[in-house]
């Protein structure tokens, strides 16, 4: 894994387990048999592994063995990662987590399969733990994020409140899964049913954070750090929401809306993003991403006091606070 | 559905059942949502119900309960359908079931996610019948199919034995499907081990054969009854089982290999078309999917005799019957 050094103290206490879910990771890498297998390492080795760790810290503050934690964290880290490859293929992206994807390197056929392929390991990762209600949480999940995505890509940008787009498009892309991740690791650990529901808003607001900022970090991050270019979303043609605030202020023939209307020449870009990054929108989008993540918090307060729990809240606050 | 008239009077005992599926194919549709509904809509109305049926009729042998087998037949149609949908991206396809695939329809990316959709309602459908070891199954073919897919992408026609790759292609495609719902309807019908493993064996081997037919009626049969153009392998340069046996009798410089060694002008394929359909490669490879329908049968000796595994038997000998 490659965990930013901001995340290092926050995850210290379940190093030992996110070094078990890389082992199961790197199991299943091995299963898929070459040429599948070296690329999928290179795609599970990296990433912040923010989605096991929301796993095994539930776990934790419900007091619950390991080893069945460790198995749904590596699931629902398949999970994600298979999403991301048929992701990379819908929007023709180049570079992710600073590597080459997939489908630049492979057919873009092969590249949906390896996506099949990771997503059925998932499942089969998900039922062995015998609980047919987590592989209905979890199913659910993929339909709202395969649902969600259609829609985005069959929707013209004009039609319609950009904020309710915006809203849907980051809740079925982003929030949907962390939502699920959080209700899961909660019927795992026996949870009750109003700490589940609990637990499933929790996710589903520090999702919708950590998308936000996503989004924010997308103009403002840099390009090393980010692992792809600054100003992917905005090339893309994207409506993020810190596109919305500026345009909401500026009302006028921005380098944004030229942007927008198809002139993605390299010098409307740089000037749309300089636009954005000096104007009020920024802060803006963070103040909501902040709203959500005290959602977030509040939501913990259902489930028992433990330091787990405070490490939970703690990974609220990095959410907002991170710079990539 | 759009059964085969010489299907009709083996599924009539299980009408009403396969009109169950269709209700659930479509309610799954329904929440699609459009524009996703109205697509999936008319790729699920079509097809021959031959999977849901070994389901429903694998249900019949054991006396089992109805409502269940419903729901397997139908989750096993959709996943079924799922890869479809993915393998006509693979392959960039035109043509399925007599319709416009999907992805000559929509953007790559949306029918990638649509097939994505399908395999999660798929999921959350098995995953209600409350046994994760059918949910294992299920997970387990998606792998296979999945990984079988990637090596015959990335493999070159010229390395190894062609007939070996053709085996493993077909087992991955299309046999490991079949042998996975044989085996998940026992198991849901309460089946003992034996039963179970025989069942597997049934189902794998109806399904090498069904595969060996369709590849020789891609190239015997005639486009309206297939619903897509004949000959759709060879342009592609796909070696099938009797392009297999063909070459092995000829093995000069034949139409075949020059379409092979990539002239798809109409003439060559023409031509190549016509030297198979009059050389006696034909007859060899139905001969092959005999063997395997036998096989199929003889597994069938394990379960308890009844109307319904004469119907199995029935289903059999139609899958080298068959004209499309």
């Amino acid at each position: 894994m490659s965990v930013p050094l901001q995340l290092v103290p926050l995850l210290e206490p379940i190093r030992e387990d996110l070094r078990r879910v890389d082992g199961l990771l790197h199991q299943t890498v091995a299963e898929a048999g070459e040429p599948l297998s070296s690329r999928l390492q290179a795609l599970l080795s990296s990433g912040k592994r923010l989605r096991p760790a929301l796993v095994i810290l539930i776990g934790q503050v419900f007091g619950a063995g390991d080893s069945p934690f460790q198995c749904l964290a590596a699931a629902v880290e398949m999970l994600h990662c298979a999403t991301l490859i048929h992701d990379d293929v819908v929007d023709d992206s180049p570079v992710r987590r600073g590597q080459h994807t997939l489908h630049t390197l492979w057919p873009a056929g092969a590249t949906v399969l390896a996506g099949d392929f990771l997503l059925a390991r998932s499942v089969a990762l998900v039922a062995e733990l015998g609980q047919p209600r987590i592989v209905r949480v979890l199913a659910q999940s993929l339909c709202t994020i395969s649902r969600g995505e259609i829609r985005r890509l069959l929707e013209t940008n004009d039609t319609g409140n950009q904020r309710q787009q915006y809203q849907s498009t980051i809740e079925a892309k982003t929030a949907s899964l962390f939502g699920a991740i959080a209700e899961m690791a909660g019927i795992l650990a026996g949870a009750e049913d109003t700490q589940i529901t609990g637990l499933h808003r929790f996710g589903h607001e520090l999702g919708m954070a950590f998308q936000i900022v996503d989004d924010v970090l997308d103009l403002t991050g840099d390009e090393s750090r980010l692992g792809k270019p600054v100003g992917g979303d905005l090339r893309q043609g994207l409506v993020t929401l810190p596109v919305i605030y500026y345009l909401e202020q500026f009302t006028g023939n921005t380098a944004v809306r030229a942007v927008l209307s198809g002139q993605r020449d390299e010098e409307h870009v740089q000037a749309a993003i300089e636009a954005i990054r000096s104007s009020a929108a920024i802060e803006a989008s963070f103040s909501e991403a902040r709203a959500h993540i005290r959602s977030s918090q509040e939501a913990l307060g259902l489930l028992p006091a433990s330091a787990a729990r405070e490490t939970l809240s703690a990974l609220c606050d990095y959410v907002v606070d991170r710079r990539h």
